[in-house]
């Protein structure tokens, strides 16, 4: 990371490196980039780490619209406020933050609320700009490169609207804190706040990618009794231990039996909780008929293809007392509940460490 | 009602009138019967009065199992104990009580949930007996008839498995507590238990018969402060006002657009709750239409054919916050959650006297 001091650069446009998606599919190209100063309720931030997230990998493969190129992909960091926009208050040059693809405008119906996380005014979507339909990005030729989700992380230097940025506190190491910004905390997030998974629960997570550790390290933390992880990978077992998953089932290894018998089984009847977070509307099927009758809640964590369509008896669905919700971003409002993590993070109860296995330290050629 | 004193009874088989139904669809035939003492568990009701419930229609009608003939139908009742088995403590006689299609053992892990009223001693089923399998009933020439869910009302003396009975207060009119055997708790409570309606919540409920109006009922209870009610029947209209139904939809005179399309421009983005009480699966997915993203929830308390499924996409389902569940008697723990309603009923908070229509004083010929 080698832009120049905030105080040079401010209201200016400031040149630096960013690793462009130009093709579906293509390697990343390191180039130099000219990244605008930033509008009103706007932050230019130097990004000091950014992680790499599955949806960037979908939206780098995909060929087709919200796909759209040449564009600057990530959405999973941390960085420092360079400059700010007219009428940003809330952060100032030098600030530690956090940029989410959720917004959180603090003003409309559901920021409001304590039961949303999905601002109305400014809504999610795979935007290829800013929320005033323009970019702040080209190349040195000119030509505009498209923004992610609001965030595009995978720049020296980013714009983001205020709304979706959130000040932390900068003791937490930057390659540990841009985990809050979207996989941790979905995770965590999904059994925390949308699930509400209560001491000596019993819950089941369908697929031990980041997410769904995340999840069970969120269930951990709400002092399930016994978190059931199950993946196709063995080494997901060890993996899993560390945080918290206290059973693992190998579904290559179970024979003619589903994954629900052997859920159902395992657990005299059903889980209290499943969080499906593969992405497979097949496994959201196994998950509701492993939770338990009465009170089994299923969580959609994982994100298919929209065209994929759960079937589901409305009969059994009325008979069972079991409920289905989905969890986006693990319905976490960003600027209050990021903190909450981070502080978790700080007072050692969170763990995050567990989760870095990789790193690359600098953009440098 | 002519069943000899109690004390001449207690243990003797018992000759009585009942309403049979001998052949799917065909009238009932009131016939005398013979209704064997309560075995151990069991409790002799005199049913003092009895209501008519939908699904008594659909079992009446229905030619296929779970329908079965010779049977006494009715669910939805009220009696006064006539004897007791052995190991029978809860009630004597002489108690008024109501016999629920539900159970309430008060041992298993459900019953002593907070969560569920789903007993797992005593699972529902549309059963032809007694928990042991076998009948009470016979007519005249000595021919088994068979029950209906546990409680076979449609007779002046019934027997009912102790977890199927609860006591009530004596003093609440028969010809109105026996609403709250079956339809008028199951509305209530799906507001009440299953949704947890909260003061100032929009709900909307689909479908104006008994249910629904109970279901408004229970909203109103809960302080909502808008309650729409959706039916094809104009006179649903006046008649929901008496139940806090706050606007009516004529689902017949809204042109060319969806009932969701109206209910999202009444409230400004979507209900907080809505409800299907009419048992379409089609219903169910305008319901989950209508709601609001962010919190929105769906109960379905109608009952469906089984094999109608409802397809619902899980990208959108994550992307909503949006969540569905199915209300079985409306949630309630029969045993506690009956003698709630029947206390507000009598605190003129409950609403009972404007359910009944139509009355029929007495099986006598």
């Amino acid at each position: 990371m080698d832009g120049k001091s905030s105080s040079n650069t401010a209201g200016k446009p400031l040149r630096c490196r960013a690793a462009i998606a130009r093709k579906a599919g293509e390697p990343l190209v390191i180039e130099e980039v000219i990244v605008a100063p930033p509008n009103p309720r706007e932050v230019r931030i130097k990004i000091t780490c950014t992680s790499l997230c599955h949806s960037d990998i979908t939206l780098w493969k995909l060929k087709d619209p919200p796909a759209i190129f040449p564009r600057i992909l990530g959405h999973e960091a941390v960085g420092v406020v360079e400059s700010v926009g007219e009428g940003v208050h809330e952060v100032v040059e030098g600030d530690t933050v956090i940029p989410t693809f959720v917004s959180d405008c603090g003003e409309c119906r559901d920021c409001l609320s304590e039961k949303s996380n999905l601002c109305t005014k400014f809504p999610f979507s795979i935007s290829p700009w800013m929320r005033d339909e323009t970019s702040r990005f080209t190349d040195i030729n000119g030509e505009t490169l498209y923004h992610f989700v609001y965030v595009s992380s995978f720049s020296e230097y980013t714009v983001v609207d205020i709304a979706h940025v959130t000040k932390i506190d900068p003791a937490i190491p930057a390659n540990r804190a841009c985990l809050l910004s979207c996989g941790v905390s979905t995770g965590v997030g999904a059994a925390w706040r949308t699930a509400k998974v209560e001491a000596g629960a019993t819950v089941v997570i369908f697929g031990l990618g980041a997410i769904g550790l995340a999840v069970a390290e969120g269930a951990r933390l709400c002092g399930a009794k016994r978190i059931i992880g199950i993946d196709v990978n063995q080494d997901k077992c060890e993996i899993g231990k560390k945080f918290g998953v206290t059973d693992f089932v190998n579904s290559r290894n179970i024979g003619d039996k589903t994954v629900s018998e052997i859920i159902i089984e395992m657990t005299d009847g059903g889980a209290d909780y499943c969080f499906e977070c593969v992405g497979l509307t097949s496994l959201v099927h196994e998950a509701y008929a492993s939770t338990r009758k009465g009170w089994g809640k299923t969580v959609v964590v994982g994100l298919d293809d929209p065209s994929s369509m759960l079937t589901l008896s409305t009969f059994e669905l009325l008979y069972s007392g079991k409920s289905l919700m989905g969890s986006f971003f693990g319905g976490l409002k960003p600027k209050t509940d990021i903190n909450i993590l981070g502080k978790r993070y700080m007072d050692k109860e969170l763990q995050l460490d567990e989760f870095v296995t990789h790193m690359r330290w600098s953009l440098r050629r």
